[in-house]
Order: C-alpha cells, then structure tokens, then sequence
C-alpha cells in the first residue's frame, strides 16, 4: 500500500464510518431525550436493531470485498504465502493489511450475530470493534522497522488514534450507551480517517516537492498538524450532534403526538443514563 | 525446557483450560438466560460450587505434577538452588518455570478454598488467577535477555496474551459473572496455548528446514501469524459458545417445566446482569 | 517562549485556575452537605450554572487572547505558517503554543455550549478538559528533542501533572462530582502553575547564576523539588477547603433557615454520593 | 542509606504495617459477616474510628521521627539544603528519603483529619495513601542513575511492589471497603517490606560473599525470588485472614447474643457489598 491512494481509501472508509456513527448516536440520544414528546418512532428499538443489522452487512461487503482486493489486485500474493522456491514470503504487505480487514469483517459478523440473535450477548459488538482497533494498531506496530524519521513519525501518530478507538469502544463494553464515549470514539474514527489521508499527502504528494523525511522541524509540524485534525474532527462530530438535536426537536414539535398535553416536558433529567455514567 | 516438547506441553493445557472454560460459562449462562424454562436444575449454585472444586482439584494436581516434573525430570535441580562449590546457580530455567507452576497451583488452591469455605471473599479466585497470569508474564518478561530477535519477538507476542489473560482476570474481580469479559479470557487463553504450540514450531522445527532467527520477513510473517492465532481462538470461542446455546435451548424445549404454561418466555431482557454491564 | 516570562505566564493562570476550582468545588460540596441547614441558597442548581457559565466565558476569552498574543506579539508568524521563499515554517513553537491554547478554549466552548443548552451531554465538559490537557501533555511531549539533560527533564516532570489532569478529569466523566477527583484535579493544576513558575528559574534565572544543565545532581535535586510542588499543592487545596467548609458552616449557623427546629442535623451521611463514590 | 540498616528498617515499618492492617479488615470483615451474631460490638463505627485515629497518629509519629533522623543523624545534612561555598547540593539521598517519609506523614495528617473531622470526604486517605506509595516509586524511579546492574535491577522490581500499592490504594478510592482490593494491597506492603530487606541481603551483604553485581544468572534468580517473596507475602496474608475470621466465629458461637434464637444465620449472602463488588 505505499502508495497516494492506498491511504486515501482506508482513510475514506474511516471518515465514512465516523460521520455515519455520528449521525446515528446523535440520532438516537435525541430520539430519547425528547421520547415524552413522541420520538420513540425515530428510533424504536426495532428500527435500532434493523439499522445495526444493515451497518453491519454493509460492513461486512466492505471489508470481504478489500480481502480480495488486497489478495487478487495487480502485484497481489493470489493467497500463495511462501514462496519455497525462492525462500521468501509473498508480499507481506498485501497479507497484514489483508488481515486488518480480516478482524474488521469479523467485528462486523459479530455484530450482525449479536443483534438478529437473542441469546449472544449484547457488548460483545463493542468487544469486537475494540479487538479490531487494537489489531491494526498492533499490526502497525510491528510495521515500522527501518523506515525515515518521519515515515515512522506519521504513522505512530496514527497510533494514538487507533488505540485511543481501542480503548473507548472496550470502556464502552461497561459503559454502553454513554453518549460521551460514543462521540469520543467518533471523533478518534473521524481523526483516523483523515490523517491517513494527511500521510498520503505527507508521504507521497501527488504534486508538489517531496517532503524532507528526516527534517525535526518537518516532525515538530506534523505532531501539532495532528493536533489540528482532532480538532476538526471535534468540531464536526459536534456541529453534526447540534444539527440533528435540533433537526430533531424542531420536527417533534411541529407534529404533537398524542399525550402532549398530558405530560410536560423534562427539559433536562439529571438521572438519566447517559449523563450520570 | 529449550525444546518443541517443552513449549507443546504448556500449550496443551492451555488449550484444554481455554476449551474447558468456554464450556462451561457457556452452559451456565444458557442456563441463566433460559431460568424460566427450568434449566435451572443444569446449573444450580450448588452444582456450580461442586464443579468449581473439581476444577481448581484438577488444577492443583497438575501443578504439583509440573514442579514435581521441573524439579526432578533428566536433568532437573532436584531441589538443589546453589551449587557452592562451582559458584553457580542449579538450572535457573527450570526453577523459574516451577515458579510458574507454584503460583498456578496457588490460585487453584484459593479457588477451592474460596468455593468450599464460606467466609472468604468470592473474587478472591479472580484475583489469584490474575496474580498467577500476571507473574507468568513477569518472569518471561526477564527471560529473554541476550537471545535472537525472532525469538525475543515471538517470546514478546505471547506476553500480549499472558498479561491480556491477567488484566481481565482483574476485571472480573469487578465485574463478576460478565459473560463478554469471561469470553475474552477464554480467547486469550487459547490464544496463549495455540501460541506456545506455534512458539515450539517456529524454534524448534521436528522436521524441515531452521528458520533465521534474525530475518527481518520472518518477524513480520510472525506477527501476523500472532494476528490470525487471535482470530482463531476467538472463533472457537464462538462456535463453542453458540453450540452450547442451541443445545440447552432446544433440550429444554423437548422437556417443558411444569410452570411453563404460567409463565411467557423472556426472549431478550436487556436490563440483565451480564448484558448491561 | 524560551524565556522566563513565557513561562511564569501559563504558570499564573493554572495557579489561579486551581485555586478559583478549589474555592468552587469546596463551596459546593460544603453547601450540598449543609442542605438541611438552608445552604442551598448559596449553591442552587441555577447559581451553579450561571457561575460555570461565567467561568467558561473567561477561560474562552484568555484562550482567544493567548492565541492573539502567539501570532501577532514581536516576533509572532502573524498568521503564516509556511515561508516558501526559504522553505521553512514559521515560528512553529509560536503556533504550537497557539494550538495549546485552541484547544482550551474549545474545551470552554463546549462547557459553555454544555452549561447554557439543555440537550448537550453535561458530561462533555470534562471529556473536553481531559482532552485539552491530553493535547498539551502530547504537544509538549514531542517538543523535547535535541534539548539539554535538565531541560528535557523538567518538562518530562511537567508532563505528570498534565498527564495526570488529564487522566483525572477523563475519570471525572464517569464519577462526576466526586469530591476527591475534584481536589486531585485542582492539586495537579496548581502543581502545573507553580512547576511552570520553576521551570522558568531554572532555566531562565532572572538572577544569579545559571545552573549547569548536565549535572546529574541538579537532576536529583530537581525530582525532589517536583515532590515538594506536589506537597505544598495539597496543602494549599486542604487549606482552602477547610476555611471554605468552615465559613460556610460558621455562616449558615448564624442564619439558621426556618425548618431547623424540625430536622435533626444529619452530621455524616455515609451513603451520599461523594463520599461512597 | 546505602547500608544494610538502611534498608532493614523500612523494611521493618512496611511489614510491621503490612501484618498490621491484615489483622484489621480480617476483623472488620469477619465481624461484618457475623453481624447478626452480635459481633458489632468488636468493631463498631466507633471503634473503628478510634483505631483508625490511633493507626494514623502512629504513623505521623514515625514519618516525624524518619525525617528528624534522615536530617539530623551521624551525616545528616542538618536542614542545609544548598552549599554555596562549594557549589554543591548537601546530602541529596537524605533529603529523599525525608521527603518520602513526609509524604507518608501528609498521608497520615489528612487520614486523622478525616477521621476524626464529619466534613471531610472519606476516601481521601486512600487517596492521600496513593500519592505517598507514588511518590516514593517517584523518587526511587530517578534514583537508579548509574548505578550498577543488579543494583538497578532489585530496585526496578521493588517498583512493582511499590506502585501496585499506589494503584491499589487508588482503586479503593471507587471501590471503598472491597476486601480483595484491602487484602492485596496488604500483601503488597509485606511484599515490599519483605523486599527491602532482600535488597539489604543481596547489595550489603551482612556475612558472606559480595554478589557479582554484573553477572546476568544473579539477575534471573533475583527475578525470581521477587516472586517468592510475592508469592510468601499471600501465604502470611491468607493464613492470617483465615485465623481471625475462625477466631471471631469461635469467640461469637461460644457468647451468644440475645437475639440468636430469633434470626437464623445467614451463612453467605452473595449481595453483600464486598462480594459482588
């Protein structure tokens, strides 16, 4: 994958999927906040576990679908794995980042099991994703050896959002539902996304002059360049939250469900779930 | 235990433990799930309790067994430490390994105390079993001085799984009864046991070529290897957990309860202990 | 900011940071144990949202002179990052403090945002402080290279208290408005302003002679003196705590509320939330 | 303190506090579990009060007396911190360990402070418990410069004992009362007492030969006796926590209360705080 487009597409991938988690949790949360003034037929739990079903499948396709791309594109390994008559072994890139979508297709299978079946438990879907983060950030661990400064900058840079993912969807294993975690973690996926496009850009400029690898000063920008892209990411993941919150209410209010006269609106309840956790 | 015999062995019963252990949480929270449809009598507390002893007796035995082996096998120390004549220390490997085996057997001991004697606290077993996972790590950790960069690394690998087994033992002291948390460890533990079998392969091949300890492509090939081992562990784990499922569900099925006119089957109650936490 | 200025500046603001949070956080739970005694005049739901609105507004406007003050003060890149005749970047240590900045006044932002709008999760405006000293610890942590022994050391100490802030206030997502978080959050930030205070002195003595930046017992004596820090921290916020908890006990028995005759004054209440917590 | 006695002694203190506080909740648990049996009376809320006041006075006493020796003894700087004369800082090692002790002895001010005051909040002194053992694995952790292998070695593993007890001590800020938590933290105090004497033996031997202090097999059996150590800490902890809690069941079958003949015993109850915890 040393290539433009070889961090382009992953990086694609990534925003996608935070901006699609984005909308959802917002969704939802806003769906239950306002659930006094009708909402429930947003997001019914139906409707929650319909969508969880469709997301998955979709990710599956995805991840099956850059398996085989990874094995049968131009210069691909065709899943031969050693080659015993030279003594080497076929194109190692092409099987570890093969092996990334691997674990992210088998989040996905999870996740489709857990919510079409009753009796897999719930977390496991969080469980999952979390040991999926935590492969690629393993597998790009071991992936650095002997490359520039800056080369291997960049991508331990990429670390700290892939493990900090990691590490948020395992807490939500005890903690799910907790808005703040969800938007945390898509923020982390919003920021993955588009610094692997920034690497892209770093590492192979598709016009313009080379970087200089081994430049400090090259290093000091990227670090707080990084910094920049967590930043924006937040902004979106909030402004999309706000959009939808309002979206939302302003929707409710215009069609009063039945019982609006009867019961009056919890503008803010403090002991709801996802503000006390 | 510098041989392919001495790295199977620890394997071995790890992937016994593994298997052993997705069985039988497995079953108990089938039996959970499906209370109403009186599974209740596959898993009573008490019965849990007797199979809770067996298994820690089981353990214990073959702790002993191991010291035993390290201590008093060709060319063990026979208890002997420090040989003051030539200034040198008897046989540390074999020694450190008996240190593993000790604090297996310890765990195993307060397991069965704690099961069989009222007053000690339930987590205690957790915490021992995170203790003994813990100081297996610690002493591989300061195993691997002065050896070649492939088995450094594959030594390394299997330190994910060993502290990954202990810090969610940990967890369980916590959250006791967490059916995703038991999962994890039932994967990290056959990880850890297919590992020591790779482990064995990688360093002391029975047939074939050596490999080169300190071939760059070798430690990449490895660490997706390690990748992949994960991946199987945990769809045994799976397999195994969805067999046991069915099996409970369509035998209770077969041989209804008396009350099961009275009561309506809970399909999914998510406010349940082991899904929300 | 290499100078002694640049660094008694930040170190003020976290000194008055941590008190003023340490005077807020003492008043409130001294007057939400006095409830019974009519103390919730002095800390009403309403009060406390109007003060962290005030709060938020302050931080946010410091944040935006700060930045202000990066870029355009003498010597400031007056917004440019990127010197094409000469292929270098302009001022990065101007921009990467300005980045520190950004991100304390997004964490106010959102605490505004949180505090004045009902459907933001209360919880993001620790999320948000985590993050913002997250960044900072991070920007500084690849800001050491290439520097002197004691250099690289101090700031490594500093990291401590950022990194613990941080850790802390991620805590305080999930255990908000527990009292001992809250004092170990304002005892960091102080040791953070006057290690700030420190740093200037020893690297920049406004007077006397400069200390040698390799020596190993500077070194030792400056580790001990972060100790002290960390002390004199504690003891200012236990102080603190104390004159507030006792003036507003002292207060409220002056102007006793009208139900004192009815309800015995429950001295200590082991079941509340902060305590148990 | 680089002498045997140096090391003996506190060595000492932490086993003396060690067995100490194994002792104290082996009795408030066992009592806790008797409670219907009348053994309220051995460890009211009061009483409990009264020893943890006694406890906390004892040790201000001796970090006191620990800082007046560390300054003032045969070599002790005497309160001189600086000598301008030579340009070199007076006795540094005395000075640490005198700020160990005070951190200690801050530790035992706010536990009196808390125990013995309603306002305060009562997990400080976990809290206040947990910075002392960090702050003494600070120190420690910058003290190892230069020194030879092993010395370096034994101290890096004294660190494990010392912040596990931080972390520990941590943990029962959320998790007050929750005796897995208690007992580990006792065993680790044994540990490291245990410990700082097997420093004294190995770097000071008192009789006997000196230890190769570079040779690499001294490190791998002291790796391994570390774990001895450990694993003969939870012996004496387990052994102990087993004869009090028989003790107090013998004492209270044998002095019925006067209700006996109405309650029946409940001999577990697995909703108990500190079992389900």
């Amino acid at each position: 994958m040393g290539s433009f487009k070889g961090h382009a597409l992953p990086g694609t991938f990534f925003l996608v999927a935070g901006i699609w988690w984005t909308g959802k949790y917002s969704l939802w949360r806003a769906s239950r906040r306002n659930k006094n003034m009708g909402s429930t037929r947003l997001a019914s739990r139906t409707s929650q576990r319909r969508l969880e079903v469709i997301e998955s499948s979709v990710v599956l396709f995805f991840s099956f679908v850059g398996m085989l791309a990874e094995q049968f594109a131009a210069g691909g390994p065709r899943l031969r794995l050693y080659d015993s008559a030279d003594q080497h072994w076929e194109q190692l890139m092409n099987w570890q980042h093969a092996t990334m979508y691997l674990f992210f297709g088998l989040a996905a299978a999870v996740s489709l099991l857990v919510h079409s079946w009753d009796a897999a438990p719930l977390a496991l879907d969080r469980l999952m994703l979390a040991v999926a983060f935590f492969n690629e950030g393993f597998i790009f661990f071991y992936h650095l050896h002997g490359r520039s400064m800056l080369d291997v900058h960049v991508h331990q840079l990429l670390l700290f959002a892939v493990f900090g993912g990691a590490l948020v969807a395992f807490l939500e294993v005890f903690h799910r539902g907790n808005v703040v975690l969800e938007l945390l973690r898509c923020s982390l996926t919003l920021l993955q996304g588009s610094w692997f496009w920034q690497i892209g850009f770093v590492l192979y400029p598709p016009r313009g002059p080379e970087w200089d690898l081994d430049d400090h000063n090259n290093m000091m920008f990227v670090t707080m360049c990084f910094s920049w892209h967590l930043a924006f990411a937040m902004l979106v993941v909030s402004s999309l939250y706000c959009t939808v919150s309002c979206v939302v209410r302003s929707r409710l209010r215009r069609t009063p469900p039945m019982e609006m006269g009867l019961l009056k609106p919890r503008d803010r309840d403090p002991e709801s779930e996802d503000e006390i956790l």
